[in-house]
């Protein structure tokens, strides 16, 4: 179980993702700290002054390459390995300030890494192993079957839904809107990335397969997808509170993405209900993990919670649920 | 994995006890009320009139009968198995009074229910399956071999220097030399209880056992060891905070059963790696939710927790660590 070769690539590079995406969120808040002292001005309160601080360059350079691990990751092993285990950058977030900004993690706050971290070995124990694919023209028929036909169709109707009817109706009062929208694009963000990741691995094998127009189109899919999510994403993030949308975007977002990959790679065919219900479980403890990250982190930091919100120039990562949500953007209406 | 006839026997009783002792407190504690509010006098400032209401002799017979079905669920399921499962005892005792007696449940304590649950069910999934055994005379040999005679006389040791060199010393500044006391003997507890419970499960099938002296030898030593963990239970909780004693002592005393019973009964004998990893990560899972509903049921009650040490009359139960540390007494030194 789990430990494939393919499976173990995968897991390191999810792994490596994690390190550079939640420290990058550090070394940018060193950053911003080092340039509001030098200018005076705060990134909260309208300073650029970062633009010009060599340290907050250096992690924006650690995120995006985060984030390509994370792309890469995802054409080695499955999504419903890769997309949990993106909990552990919380940790990184999390556990670095401790020691580096001397911000003190709250006692509950360790059990809740503990957790995650538990969780995702229950996960990556019990994770399924992907047949090996040979060309795009594979993935293509994958993605067309009836069953993920008929998923893409309802997740298109249901974000038109949210977005033309709900979104301004109650979108600023109904923290399930904007983030469910999110969540759905986001579910077939990661299977187009991974659809594309493929291509590209296949790529570098030596059989090019950008020859063929699928993959371009998988390219346009990405782009219309991570598009999507991004906007509405820091929607949620500026309307609501950060320690309401994290979760609620983590299990959101990897449920669809689970669901989404069980039924375009059928990763849970062949596995024995023990193994399927051992890696839901996993996921639980993962979720309840990042839960209690986030609502201790405002324990004991609620009086320097307006500073962290400084982060809302900074980008997100698309790929990484919990982490953007937690840490990206936090000033908001129900926040104040 | 895990669903052989005689583990869901085991794992069935195991929950039924839960749901006894669980239960048997609120039904207590009603009974403990209702007794002081007719007499006037409470139980944690010396009242006893609470021995002439029936509900709390109610409490006492439910617990009682949670008790015996704790020990036949050792007879049928491995330690393994069995042991942990005991922190779901305090889900009951923590949920029925949300409901009964109107305590209000934190929502972290809800998030600990749930890790209780989860983890539960992962070593429900990975335990291991006991060969069946045929008479006191196997369970002999196999408390006789060596490696056991090493684990036992090292626990025999371990405890004589703490009853007499670390206790009178330390005993009341240290938690952990009472919690160790009670958590070396404990393990012996369970796997004589075990041993006499095997013997007697095979004399009600028709194969009587009690014609050998090594049975009986059994229930003088299940005798001497709950008696010697009983008393420093006691002396545990009466020093300590039951928030630090509980998670203490069923981690100690759980991790003590699970390696007695893998020297013992050879449980993780021709289990993979993965169900072992598993099996530990469950156990973890369910010790933070522990750790957690202990934590939080200090947040919101602490206004209430005198009311809460009246308990200290009752009596406990040994095999059951968690629920009886945290439930039972309460009013010591380092609370007050």
């Amino acid at each position: 179980m789990g430990f494939s070769k393919d499976n173990l690539k995968g897991i390191v590079l999810a792994l490596i993702s994690c390190g550079f995406i939640g420290a990058s969120f550090i070394i940018k808040k060193k950053g911003l700290k080092k340039a509001a002292a030098a200018s005076g001005v705060k990134a909260g309160v309208g300073g650029y002054s970062y633009f010009v601080e060599p340290l907050w360059w250096f992690g924006m350079i650690t995120m995006i390459l985060g984030e390509v691990a994370n792309f890469v990751a995802y054409a080695f092993a499955p999504a419903v390995l890769v997309t949990p285990l993106g909990a552990l950058s919380i940790i990184i977030s999390v556990v670095l300030p401790h020691f580096i900004l001397k911000e003190k993690l709250h006692q509950l706050g360790i059990l809740g890494c503990v957790m995650c971290i538990v969780g995702s070995i229950i996960i990556v124990i019990h994770a399924p192993h992907e047949q090996p694919i040979s060309s795009v023209q594979e993935i293509w028929t994958m993605a067309t079957q009836h069953a993920f036909l008929l998923y893409m169709g309802s997740v298109i109707i249901l974000v038109i839904i949210l977005v033309f009817y709900f979104a301004p109706q109650c979108g600023h009062t109904n923290v399930l809107v904007f983030t469910g929208i999110c969540s759905l694009m986001g579910s077939l963000s990661v299977m187009s990335v991974k659809a594309l990741g493929t291509s590209l691995k296949l790529t570098f094998e030596g059989n090019n397969q950008l020859i063929y127009p699928k993959t371009w189109f998988f390219v346009f899919v990405v782009a219309i997808c991570v598009i999507t999510q991004m906007n509405y994403l820091n929607k949620a993030l500026d309307t609501f509170n950060t320690a309401i949308v994290s979760p609620i975007y983590y299990v959101m977002f990897t449920t669809l993405t689970i669901v989404a990959s069980i039924i375009m790679f059928k990763d849970w065919d062949g596995q024995s209900a023990g193994n399927i219900v051992s890696e839901i479980c996993g996921f639980v403890v993962v979720l309840s993990g990042t839960i209690l990250l986030h609502v201790t982190k405002d324990f004991k930091r609620s009086s320097s919670f307006r500073e962290k919100s400084q982060f809302v120039g900074g980008s997100y990562t698309p790929l990484s649920p919990s982490l953007s949500a937690g840490l990206c953007s936090g000033n908001g209406v129900l926040e104040a």
